[in-house]
């Protein structure tokens, strides 16, 4: 094919787009692929929809390539599947809702779990007709609350999702390493770097799930990572957790006057001056920080909870919306806030600044909910017998060796606290370090949650009733070609990998002279006829440098000059990406860009 | 490729589904190409999805043909751009609206006329950068008030829409033919009959439209045709009009009592009994039948309007639909129906039975709306100096040789009439029939409408800005994959046009001899290596009757048997429109094959 720049549908800009705020979104919209049409909604031009067409060519091989089979799905669903899943419901404001005409409730599909499972409820009957992959590449939609980065977070965008069906636990794994594998080929052939990590806590049981992120400074997952290769996001480590401690000798608890510490800093030196501990002196580990949080659920409601943690550690809030919901016998999306005022009015026995639990007043006004009524949770460090200095419910009074186990207890524990650069690898393969990056894809090993929820049952070889068990597999991949613009551009423009480059060689006539259009126009056929995909600039009164401007920015990884060396009988083949630029006799040209184009 | 139908992810139902009205509908579903997910949406299975792609591949290679660029809109659009047109109101019911969480107005977009202006006024400046011809191929959403037929009227659906911009108006007629071309091009390569009928009525003047129907007995759309070559909608046909009279020597108009005349025909009898006309005798075309019908506007607001026309006629409300609303002064659709009691109780001057326009009561009950209040409007058959029968506004009376243009005057003319078998083309080619299709494409000249509307100007040769002249494109992709279903089954199942078969070749091994399933293998193979798409059935402990019925629900065009000939060397082609079979030998079977697929 060849492309004549002068008659395709493009405008490059020089100017970046006012709302733009990371390097994809600049240049996928300034060198003409994509335009937003409303906030996280963009509408493709022809250069970013043949990106997006390599993209999902590669995607569609590998997920063949693993036996999985291509359905297509509505985006807009009637309500009832997702009631009976309760996800109507736990998405919260992320789901886009409607009525139709005769006020019937219908959604935008976010994701198929329900309409995959009630499919191969339809459809199959018996464990010989499992397992089955099933997939799609399918525009979604989500409200996000903040869609930002242009394709990186938007509200409809597209991507393939599918999901596997299995009669038992073995064939699951089977699916989800299958997956795994398509995964990683997937991403590797359209050069595009991810770190698999853990994206299910541990401590939290559950099946396995991993997300793909791909590093980069403007990712909005904060992931970790080991010398050793350990790799997670941030949400699913897990704290190492100290031995317990026998309180036996431990001093008993005592309420003080501690004026004039408004610090954890000052409070501990008051401490180490008045009170010092036997051991060691006391730090600001030692100090049990009572953070009370408001969690707003799906259903509207707002729930209070305490979590205590040492004081050296701030809570990270959204480590505690991946777990709270457990805690509170609730599924779905939570947002978690510091309480306002107006929720601590609401617990007068809370004194702020002096919240803590066990044995400072008669009624106990933090420990087991079923004693005060409010939800406590401990971070996994407080273990029995450590002795701390915490709050004693009543103004400008602290209470000292608290210990753990023996003068207080919680209603569980909660990986509530920030993770910090230097902290362990749970598996013990080094200390960790803080890294970002944007989710690429997600692996999930589903269960049985929705074949039960939705009575997915086959017979089993003995003829009886089994539930299936699934697994849910996604990619974005929209926002890989927005992932890719920003992991290979320079402050020129894009630069694409090959196997997702919108053309194979740009090539330009340089200068005015008849000939040289006349030998670009040959060697555009030429090119052609050896079946590469040619963006050929045949703009007769445009100058040199819009051209060269134009190739930096459209980012083809090839660009062929035929300018002023054809007086000479040599074109200009110039990489894009290292900038590196050689002479080549124009009857050697197609030869030599096919090895540049086909690698070899 | 070989796809084994013991893994392809299928299953084929022997009943009907009981919402299934049409054959295509039932036998997709039955065949399990295609799943209903809720009301007019339904899910695509693997085998409905490769026909789909085969179909929009097709429509793709024309398009492209032609220089149209493909781009993707959203579905999911913002409120503003169709406020602009007013189309958010006029669309009334059949637009599906939402908000999202900040109670901003969304759409699920019918038809994408606004967004592709906005991004051209966005690209191009310049009489230079035109013409540009854009297409997408999308999924549509329309809240219908009956889906029904499965796909043929569905309210998620896929359509091909292009939009041509052009600076002028040769031009846009350029951009118009070039379609028209692609259009019969692609329903030619389809193997979808269709037949291109004129769309907007001459008499309301306006731009160029015609609409391709594939003629069926399920269509929704009825169309006339003549065996000269003409053809155009329902709603497009104008009526023949007869000349004009001298009304001098008609004689006075008298209003008399008329008992027992019930109806027009013993109206009629009496007025040959009692009045008899000089020159022939009154007919029920003699009779001006004054029809009272309510108009529901995008609004929300109902106007009353009458309507006159020969006695012997009946009101089409699909063509009073087509244009009441040019008279009305609103754009957009409109709901037409016969007035209830309560509308004619506000208007207590229309006597139910005696309506009549003219000089009967000292107040003109009908007549111009400026005189009347109420807007009235005639066929055009009621030219000049015609005299009519009709009714006097007075209970039990009528008036008789009330003479048009000399008695009674009306707003205007409008094509009300339903058209009829045998009525004369409007072009003089000769009797029209009445047929019924299915509406595959729509193309339009929609000249400066949505230009003006959103400010759409470009640079002309002089640099003086004038405004851009669109086409608007449309072809139903999901539609036609039914409509091809419609016109190629038979009883026992589909029957594909070669084009657009899921596969080439159906292969099945019938019979239990491993020899007969290692031949049919290796036949497989043989196929795949010749580069045809083959359906292997390979399934061991299947009957040889099951295979067959399968193979013939699921209509790909040939089908070949490994079975009882093995012994003697061959293997059977069956054909499935025509069920013709040949024995062929196996060494002669890929050369065979290949000669069949390939047309050869």
């Amino acid at each position: 094919m060849v492309t004549r720049l002068s008659q395709l549908f493009l405008r490059t800009l020089r100017e970046d787009p006012a709302d733009a705020d990371v390097a994809s979104h600049r240049l996928l919209v300034r060198a003409g692929y994509i335009r937003r049409a409303a906030p996280g909604i963009y509408s493709w031009l022809p250069l970013g929809l043949k990106v997006l067409g390599r993209v999902e060519a590669i995607v569609r091989e590998e997920m063949n390539a693993i036996g999985a089979q291509e359905v297509h799905f509505p985006a807009l669903l009637p309500r009832e599947p997702y009631e009976v899943t309760n996800r109507w419901t736990e998405y919260g404001e992320n789901l886009f809702r409607l009525q139709d005409r005769r006020e019937a409730d219908y959604l935008l599909a976010p994701t198929h779990e329900e309409m995959f499972t009630l499919l191969v409820k339809d459809m199959y009957t018996s464990y010989k007709d499992l397992p089955v992959y099933l997939y799609q590449i399918q525009t979604k939609y989500r409200d996000e609350a903040r869609p930002r980065a242009g394709l990186l977070r938007g509200r409809e965008f597209i991507m393939k999702d599918s999901y596997s069906f299995d009669a038992d636990d073995d064939g699951l794994q089977r699916a989800y390493d299958a997956h795994r594998g398509a995964y990683l080929r997937i991403f590797d052939r359209l050069g595009l770097e991810v770190v698999a990590v853990n994206a299910v806590s541990g401590a939290m049981g559950g099946s396995r799930s991993e997300e793909f992120l791909h590093p980069t400074d403007v990712g909005e997952d904060t992931f970790v990572r080991s010398a050793g290769g350990y790799a997670a996001n941030v949400e699913a480590v897990t704290t190492v957790v100290p031995p317990a401690l026998d309180h036996a000798g431990a001093p008993a608890a005592h309420v003080e006057a501690t004026p004039d510490t408004p610090t954890i800093d000052t409070l501990v030196a008051d401490a180490n001056a008045r009170f010092p501990r036997e051991d060691r002196p006391w730090a600001a580990a030692d100090t049990l920080k009572n953070v009370v949080l408001a969690v707003d659920l799906p259903t509207g409601q707002r729930r209070i909870v305490v979590i205590g943690l040492p004081g050296d550690r701030a809570v990270d809030l959204k480590r505690v919306e991946a777990t709270i919901g457990a805690h509170l016998g609730v599924a779905g999306e939570v947002a978690v806030e510091a309480a306002t005022e107006a929720d601590l009015a609401a617990h007068p026995g809370l004194v702020k600044g002096y919240i803590g639990p066990g044995i400072a007043l008669d009624e106990p006004v933090l420990g087991t909910e079923s004693a005060t009524g409010l939800l406590y949770l401990l971070d996994p460090r407080v273990v029995d017998g450590t002795r701390w200095i915490t709050g004693a419910n009543q103004p400008g009074r602290h209470v000292f060796d608290l210990t753990a186990g023996r003068d207080f207890a919680a209603d569980g524990g909660i990986e509530a606290s920030e993770v910090r650069a230097g902290d362990e690898a749970p598996d013990g393969s080094g200390p960790l370090e803080l890294a970002r990056g944007i989710e690429m894809g997600h692996i999930f090993q589903l269960g049985r949650k929705y074949a039960e929820a939705l009575d997915l049952q086959v017979l089993d070889a003995n003829g009886k009733r089994v539930t299936v068990t699934m697994g849910s597999y996604g990619i974005g991949v929209s926002r890989a070609v927005a992932a890719l613009a920003e992991g290979n551009h320079d402050e020129r423009g894009l630069i694409w990998p090959r196997n997702v480059a919108p053309f194979d060689v740009h090539l330009m006539a340089t200068g005015k002279g008849e000939k040289i259009f006349a030998a670009a126009e040959q060697l555009a056929a030429d090119l052609q006829a050896a079946g590469l995909d040619v963006l050929y600039d045949d703009r007769p009164r445009t100058s040199p440098g819009v051209k060269f401007g134009d190739a930096e920015l459209i980012g083809v990884p090839t660009t062929v000059v035929v300018g002023r060396g054809l007086a000479d009988g040599v074109v200009e083949v110039r990489d894009r990406r290292t900038g590196d630029s050689v002479d080549v006799p124009v009857a050697d040209a197609v030869g030599h860009l096919r090895g540049v184009v086909r690698g070899s």
